[in-house]
């Protein structure tokens, strides 16, 4: 028996334990054949990857060392004894090679994969073998047992209502934060929104990073279900729910490889807003060039899926195809976001037009669930509750209640001015580009980085004006991201007679 | 600017940077994002994976710490200055990214991929992804480009002569050191055969391993050359030789995944024998129930494809395919298995028969490559030179010449007999199952751990009597060991009439 020690390294996604090259009672060097290293205390048990430590001073030949996340996830004090075996690996490893070498799996074959995957019995590269498999060819069966095994394995919200409704956009455009907007219009009629979003992965700014900076997200189930009571609607974090553990560690695996196909988008999405108890959801799908659908045809084949799913699960799904072509709005990072997202609920005069727009379409969607409505005023309705400032005074009530943010957070005061390198209307954006700038600014960590467009496709510019202004608050991340946009600005200006 | 310090972690395949959180340049929590970081000093650049240090004892806020592996590569002493930043994804996951979603690739993308891989480039989970995305499918073009890809990223050996003679056998058989006689053997007759090995990975020895029992095998490349000068032939582990690099690094993420493609399986091994500068290279394919290759059909593809690629990269290749039906001779893991090698080139009488035909038989095909041979005759050649003491006195020359080993390692002295539950005939025995018994008895790292083979395939026995020895050198090894062969042996005993 080895005594456990917290060891102070923060391992992010990993989970490490570290013992003693001299460990008297096992030889650390023969664990390393196995993947991974089994640590048991009765009925705790913990699955690592095991580092060798040749310092006394960080630990002794006795004690099994674990880093912060691992220690948590074992749940026991310092010094608690615990055995070491070497881990099996999990039985549906067994499914995934089948899956790899060309076969489809049933339905008890995925569940038994997304079990193992939930309670983190697989490593990053066996989740990445699952995914490329899955990309490489699935059956309709196939997405709707992924779909129907995730969702088992999280928590499942109940509300006491007929209709729930939800909104999910599939990503890619930055600046794009419409649910903002759409949650206190639809909750402020009376329908009942229970968002819960995601902190970005890979973009300068998820929903949940941008209303962080106008309150708490960090809520618990229970929390999020008490402002949901109180308000009609919530903006949370969904990392506090747990609606598909399965589908978070997979996403944390998608997005760094860039596999992003129809097939896991749709049994992701779908998996989650069904563990969330919705019942209307409406799913958006920007279409551009630098979005992550760039065709009519490719939005076609992805709507279908998203219909059949939804039938099959018995979620009724509306999708819109929006357009992808540049950022929405002007703010680019959680502050300059909040800023946009502010100013259309309170009807400013230079709110942007384009996310207003936006979000008066989706909501006026979601409206049209309320049988009480008469069909085709859902979007009226939606203009009326946001000019007359019910919207804007159901986000203050949905601030109060997830607790509003007392300290506010100031914008980057490190700036730069990108300008234009010549005279010509603007063509398009690179919204990938934008994003990637935004982000080496420091987006979403440093919640006042970012970018503020000051021209959008189809503005006239000269030589030399300003296309947007980069923000940070800290020097390397700012030299990061001003040379990054020097090297190509991500705006494409042609001719004005063109 | 950082100061970097050796941490005394041995983070073994992975290249690990630690930083604290306090640091007062960066902020390592924004790193994260991003897959690795970047360590700079000049031309020194290293990539790693970011962990962050909460403990001032371990790591100062003005430090950059680097685990054994990752300072080592980085090359530089304590205390000199580097510079951290966000590494760019390499450009060949583009490539990458088209293969997972079903494109072909040309020879200059999939040399990309080679190149990048081959400088650590790439993170475990993107080698999955490249390694499933070529298991869903693989041209023939693509195979041949990999290959080639593979053996070019590596060192090329030269040698003085016409005919370089090699053998390598797929594995998957427990006990199969027939390298270790068939070098002597070829050697005695004068045809060059500089083996180079690997280590076990997942079984429980490789040639090097065994080798060691009796002579050091980790020798430099120079090292190798004059020991091939001296005695024509050599058993030395590749690990040195850095023959495929890029290979040695899809072997870490292939294993473990248990994925085992035929393309895959002959692009590594062609491009190891193309880079040691073969010319004629005999491959053993073991067929039987628990080996790798099960049936006749699927030998008979593999050879197809090994011939094809050998004949396009103008390497002379014969195949035999062999009885993987059971273990080869008596003893797994290291020092059994060098016992019974030791016995086959001494002629003892209890030497073990099917570890000495099968020798013969690849020593002897090889043989004919000889062009001064007369045709048919080099079974007999290599009977004769096994007999005549010639291939031992040549086993020992090379021992002598790579450096015998002066303390000779003691067979695990924790024994178990385990024994047949019934009486009857030994139908069929598990190789992949004694492979695991022997490996969670120690081997290959405990050298005198192992099974020592009492009774083999076709044998009679009596309830009771003992089918093998389990030998462990740690009270750790021998629990895990006696416990998984209780559960089930590994043997299968029918009825004496059947």
């Amino acid at each position: 028996m080895l005594k456990l020690k917290k060891i102070a390294i923060d391992t992010y996604r990993d989970t490490v334990a570290f013992m003693a090259r001299d460990c008297p009672h096992y030889r650390p060097e023969e664990f390393r054949a196995f993947k991974k290293i089994l640590v048991v205390n009765g009925h705790n048990r913990l699955l690592a990857t095991l580092m060798i430590v040749d310092d006394k001073c960080l630990l002794e030949g006795d004690e099994l060392g674990l880093s912060e996340q691992a220690f948590r996830r074992m749940g026991l004090p310092e010094g608690s004894p615990v055995a070491i075996a070497p881990a099996e690996p999990p039985r549906s490893l067994d499914h995934l090679r089948a899956k790899i070498h060309g076969h489809s799996l049933d339905r008890n074959q995925i569940e038994d994969i997304i079990k193992d995957i939930a309670s983190h019995q697989y490593s990053e590269m066996e989740i990445s073998a699952f995914l490329v498999s899955c990309a490489g060819f699935m059956t309709t069966e196939e997405v709707l047992a992924l779909t129907h095994a995730m969702s088992h394995v999280g928590v499942k919200l109940q509300w006491n209502t007929e209709t729930v409704v939800d909104k999910h956009c599939i990503g890619g455009i930055p600046g794009n934060r419409t649910s903002m907007i759409v949650v206190p219009i639809v909750a402020a009629h009376g329908l009942l929104i229970p968002k819960t979003s995601s902190r970005a992965i890979t973009s300068p700014a998820g929903t949940a990073d941008t209303m962080e900076v106008l309150a708490r997200v960090d809520l618990s189930m229970h929390e999020m279900q008490q402002v949901v009571e109180d308000c009609k609607g919530c903006i949370v974090w969904g990392g506090h729910v747990n609606l598909s553990p399965a589908d978070d560690i997979l996403i944390s695996v998608e997005r760094p490889l860039g596999i992003d196909t129809r097939e896991q988008m749709v049994a992701s999405i779908m998996s989650k807003k069904i563990s969330a108890g919705s019942t209307h959801l409406l799913i958006d799908i920007p279409v551009g060039p630098s979005a992550k659908i760039s065709g009519a045809g490719n939005a076609l084949r992805l709507r279908k899926l998203f219909e059949y799913v939804g039938a099959e699960m018995g979620l009724h799904v509306e999708v819109i195809v929006t357009d992808g072509a540049e950022p929405i709005g002007n703010g680019i990072g959680p502050v300059l976001e909040a800023r946009d997202v502010m100013a259309v609920l309170r009807n400013d005069l230079d709110a942007p037009g384009d996310l207003r727009e936006k979000s008066l379409r989706i909501a006026g969607s979601l409206l049209e669930s309320d049988p009480a409505l008469r069909g085709g005023s859902g979007y009226q309705r939606a203009q009326e509750l946001l000019e007359s400032g019910a919207a804007l005074r159901r986000m203050e009530e949905i601030i109060e209640a997830q607790g509003r943010q007392t300290t506010p957070v100031a914008l980057g005061e490190l700036t730069l001015d990108v300008c234009a390198a010549e005279t010509g209307v603007i063509r398009t954006i690179d919204c990938f580009r934008m994003a990637r700038i935004a982000r080496l600014a420091g987006a979403p960590l440093s919640k006042g980085a970012g970018i503020d467009l000051f021209k959008k496709v189809g503005d006239k510019v000269e030589k030399g004006m300003p296309l947007y202004r980069i923000h940070a608050c800290f020097e390397a991340d700012f030299g990061f991201a001003t040379a990054f946009a020097q090297e190509e600005s991500g705006y494409h200006i042609g001719s004005a007679a063109s």
